[in-house]
């Protein structure tokens, strides 16, 4: 297929490294409809006859057949998708099929086939993400007046609701979606046409592939088009964010279903057991979650690596764009499953939720801003004061509002009996109203806005 | 500054391992910006008493006015740039300044501050590759016709425009902008009012915080909001790409420079020596561009791999998000600044590369197009035909249009003396006039375009 | 300082990019002791007169008792510490101070310094890791008996001791020391010699210099000497694999101090309160040992992206293998400072351990074992009765030695009294006496000889 | 096989997400070898009775008998190679082979066959690096006087030989080497008997399963043990390093081989042509070897990230560990094939690298050094004298060795006739004889020492 140039044909590794169908076979669906858009065009251009064109659409029809039906062969010595796709048509048709490649070049093939699949990878992430934001928003409006501590650094801080904690969840999905949405906006235009780097000279319609094809228009530089991996990287790095929030997500989880938390029981169906300790249920769904997010970044920084310092245009080291993309979209979509598969199934223990909220001098802030607003000290004057008390009550054993009215009073004077309504956990949760903050009211009227935009009704 | 229940101060090597006053007090702007917002409307609403609020406003003016003359101090006893700052201002006016911490907490202070100066650094990024792509048009419109060989795989392919080269980075560049563009949209959300974690339980208005910040509004939970550092991923991911881009026009710059390219002569001012070879006039600040897109890149995969499996809300861990995206902003405005200088000042040795251009067989492709177009012949079979021209050329050391007809003839007879004419590599670059291909005519009106979008007149 | 060939002196953008003094100045003794190496060694072969060797060297002690005291000058139009050094040197003793440069480049210079710099670094990461060492060692030494819950997959498996679980680290910082060792002995070849790239005409010694500068003799091959940077990627490696251990240690310690485990106090040298919640004790010290795994591994890919393609012998690029290397080593010290403080001064609260142990029925693999023991029972088959055993315990709320003997013996009739004698906490681990396992007798020996390798008597 | 506790089965999401059998099977081998080392050292020790573990030996050798008729079955439901093959076993022997899991897990079950795995590869990896270094050190010993352009910045440097290049990658492939041999003795312990996570009651003996699986001896820390994969990070950053080495390679073949350069003919068996220019010849191989470095590295970006934060003991993110691995030794495999084929097979073209050598003023260093020589003039001085020659000879459009005597005097009036005899390429190369300089004589010294090492004779 290179032409009658060679003295001598490949050896065995040259086979064995060049050879791209064993991963780009993926690619025959994007493949088939490219060039069926591409001779419809030649044929409406005049630039093979319209009956030629026919055949060749037809023919194309049949491969598609037979690769649904049969999987797609993998013949090292036919190198990729494409030259793969083009065997069989000529095999089917005879040598009009040779017409096919007028007027493009592998290149600008691949470059569309490939972009076409990403965009359908896009698609598939945002249907995940919104999935789990149902999750999400379900169980959030499940428990938005549920209490639980709410931490910074792993240490009890102040007391949020359940269902503000995964309603932080929801918003790092919508700027997932958001990062997926703006990748498919600017790869979303068509790079078949530029042949081999250069543009043709054959009198193509370039806006009309791109238009068959669902793109918004043709790209602008051929030699760009080739060489631009861009769309790849916007998805990879599109992915990593996103991977990254699910790792935290399934952090959590794993740290909640330890013995001592005891926060929540996770779905049987999500867990696993030992082979060798018979009471183990492990959260195996939640720590690989956590695990894929190191290969998809991996698969984000391959694909940099391998991009750095290449002269225009098209390289062969741009062959290794597809495994990586590939790995990373297989592992998204699992992890977006079991993800939501989580939130969805998972039992919360509000119980011990709500007692360990209790421990750990909680509202020891709602103390400090009571003092501000009661007594009109200054923050930092208060926030002494408050770190006082809990170090009185810490010696003493006992929980903040457990200290004697007349103990806190030797701290400083200024304190009264109003304070205890102050520092009950419910009281420190629905006093947080301000927008976004973690007041029951404030969560209901997010959820709330959250389905609207999820169309929940 | 912790309050009152600590025992024992921090050790040597605590006191370093968690100052970040050495790097954040490059965030002195906007800490002093985010405080005056947030007492403005502690004022207004009557949180603190508008006098109050009025010491405090000035007395944040007298600090930055001393930052601006004399720096910040760099004390690690207080940590970070926003006890450095209460700290002196408590100095100026007194207790009082214990009020400006109400209702905030430096979780989302920092949160605040540090998207401010991504916001920046964004408007900064853009403002570089506005410029690069000013200098690229200017270039590529005097070189709309200059020909050069367009390489695949860095093996001379077609005949390709000075030009047409030279707006493919144009149209990355483009891209480039847009992502910033994006990662500016996402986060100009405020987190000013998240608090600790949870929200605060004081009146505060944080719309008018937000849009005094010049941010479209505040965020919308609490726990996301001290917890979320996608936006310094965003703007690294966005400055990751732009290197990437920036590396390719280097490395070509490297390659162009070398005595046997020797496509270009580099300005001196972008050039060095050698230490120890007299003759040496190195391509310096290319090379530097294609190693700090290793810089670059590397920022980035430190701040993912800091973020993962981060448990909310916030961590210390996240205190290393600053140092990365610090690093890379200062790269990358200076890899910006240097490419753009290149573009403007490297003098094209547009005789040398002609002559490039017409060695190679690089007009191969034209001769197969002709006979697809002349002949009707299938365009595989006429690849077949060309490939062995090429062999026949080879094998005689001369260019193609110097091989005689008659031995044309002998390979395909379907030859005749019109293939002469398209063997030219101006009649090769003229003919490949499709939408963004590389004909002089298109290249031009390319550079109009861009024009326009720049606002060139 | 590059000869008299350039028209035109570098533009203002072109001093910043190029400039290295800000960051190389670092290197500052190594230059002085490989610059008095390699004058030493001119002088004694006779390349330049003893007399001039001497003033040099004189010169180069005054040199640096300058930078002692006053630290390096950065002046950016001197580039780097080679320049910046050779410049004062010159106004200190004249021209014969151009005499130096004699039979070197600076690519050579810079290669033996920053081996001699990075050597440094390995001793000081080898002196961190055994003070690390060291720690564990008294601590497991003193809890070589206290039980604790050993998880996987953070879920209760079986009990371990505590002295077993610290163990485990000094396990990893003694192959961390291995690989800081193997790196040391793969870069102690000298570089110095090989000049610009090929070797000089000069009749140097460079088994000499070598020798004088500790090294274990000379590179062999003149363009590897100057174009490698395998000995900094080694350094970087050793580097990311012990941070991410302590990344590991550092999240333990961080989960433990939660409330909910409440297995550990973190001292207060180590630990900083909050802006806001006067109760915080946040265990900040190791959430920057976790960050900073981010930025160290960070660095390490930044490296290997710059030296990703580039052809020999010297490129510029390779100025960037300075700032991740010295980010790194600052990192690595702390995070090695901060861990060995912390497991030194923490109180590991072992009732809660303890009695965290005897929750989530971690002697099941006990029953199971027992079963194979006393009834001659598959282990498969074992491990299936016994988790009918724990799925009656968990029913009832008890403990797995709370069952009833005949509930058991309903589950499996060969089931005796006996069991209950292998159901406890004390039981299990000291039955686990197998090399490395968790038995108090086998970690005792395990804390001896560990101790006998550290010198500790 | 979790035992009698779960009370609904896995989802269809969890068996997907969680089976690792799809690349597990690759261990088949080394998972049978450690079975019946395990089961051997039970029936010795009397764990279970001889006839018992005889037969369950026959049967694990009937099971890798069938594997490796018909390969591995893939069963999702029994998740991984270890239940596959137990599963198998007990189909085939019945309830006897429940007693092969006696006092091992899973955990350090696959601790030890990925170890066994690791292992192998790394020695195919120094089996194919000392194939590399033969085919070094064969075209080294060819062209030890072949001279041409030695580069630094892509830019004439100085003249060296092409045996004097080649040698520089047969050094990188010695430190390649070193760093898997390190690796190697480094992971050369047995984690088998460290069961779960805690050691075994059973009276095991360890040493002998090591000896027999060729270990050096068993681990020391039980919890290490199955927690550790430093062996999997030692592999990827050696196969890091040795791709980035490969990468510098192919950049240089990629260079050679462009028309400009022309410097080297690749053979036709390592290169590919294009679907639609008939004359090109494209370095692919190369090229792929460039693109793979970066997908090697991205597989030690993931297993690191993956690794980081993870508390002890095992986690299910640590079965993250494989694919990297697999896929990076599939490629480093290639890698190493291709290029040492490239290096054998290309055809260097010694007339066009050696009139390269004599453009660019390579021998300008040679006049400086000749200055510092004859006229005992200091070195920096020598450097600005031949800088203003080259500015001369550059001006006048010649080579330095043919200026007029006179106007190289009037520049320095000390050069006088013998200077000419210092500037021919030939001459420089051989002057370079310091030790692992350029000098033809110091290449062959170093060819022979190569070769010896090798045992090549």
């Amino acid at each position: 297929m290179w032409g009658g140039r060679f003295a001598e044909g490949p050896s065995a590794i040259m086979r064995e490294i060049n050879a791209s169908i064993p991963f780009d076979k993926a690619l025959w669906r994007q493949d088939i409809a490219a060039s069926k858009a591409h001779v419809g065009m030649l044929g409406a251009q005049g630039i093979v006859a319209p009956e030629d064109a026919a055949t060749i659409a037809a023919g194309l029809d049949q491969v598609a057949a037979e690769y649904e039906a049969n999987g797609v062969p993998e013949d090292w010595d036919l190198e990729d998708i494409h030259m793969t796709t083009e065997s069989r048509l000529a095999a089917l048709i005879g040598p009009v099929a040779g017409r096919l490649h007028t007027a493009r070049s592998r290149n600008d093939q691949v470059a569309t086939d490939f972009r076409l699949w990403v965009r359908d990878a896009i698609d598939q992430a945002d249907a995940g993400l919104a999935a789990l934001q149902r999750a999400l928003v379900d169980r959030a409006g499940e428990h938005a007046a549920s209490i639980m501590p709410g931490f910074t650094h792993l240490q009890t801080a102040q007391p949020v609701t359940l269902g503000h904690h995964l309603m932080a969840y929801y918003e790092m999905a919508a700027r997932d979606r958001s990062r997926f949405a703006d990748a498919r906006a600017r790869m979303n235009r068509c790079p078949l046409g530029a042949a081999a780097l250069a543009g043709t000279g054959f009198p193509i319609d370039r806006q009309a592939t791109a238009v068959a094809l669902g793109f918004d228009g043709p790209t602008d530089n051929s030699l760009d088009s080739v060489s631009d991996r861009d769309f790849a990287l916007d998805y990879l790095m599109a992915a990593s964010q996103c991977a990254l929030h699910l790792s935290r997500l399934a952090e959590e989880f794993i740290i909640w279903a330890s013995q001592p938390f005891g926060f929540v029981r996770l779905p049987d169906s999500l867990s696993t057991g030992s082979s060798i300790m018979p009471q183990k249920k492990n959260p195996d769904a939640a720590e690989l979650v956590r695990g894929h997010a190191g290969r998809i970044v991996g698969c984000l920084t391959a694909l940099m690596i391998t991009m750095k310092g290449l002269p225009l245009a098209y390289s062969k080291d741009m062959q290794d764009d597809k495994p990586p993309v590939f790995e990373a979209a297989g592992l998204l979509t699992l992890c977006l499953a079991a993800m939501t598969g989580m939130v969805a199934a998972t039992q919360f223990r509000t119980d011990r939720m709500r007692a360990a909220a209790e421990l750990g001098y909680a509202t020891a802030t709602d103390l400090a801003d009571w003092l501000v607003r009661q007594a009109n000290i200054p923050f930092r004057e208060a926030h002494h004061i408050t770190g006082a008390a809990v170090k009185l009550a810490e010696s003493k054993g006992v929980a903040l509002d457990q200290l004697p009215l007349e103990e806190l009073q030797a701290i400083d004077a200024r304190i009264d009996q109003r304070v205890f309504a102050a520092l009950s956990v419910e009281a420190s949760v629905a006093a947080r109203a301000s927008h976004g903050g973690t007041a029951p009211a404030e969560v209901e009227k997010r959820v709330a806005a959250a389905r609207t935009a999820l169309g929940l009704g």
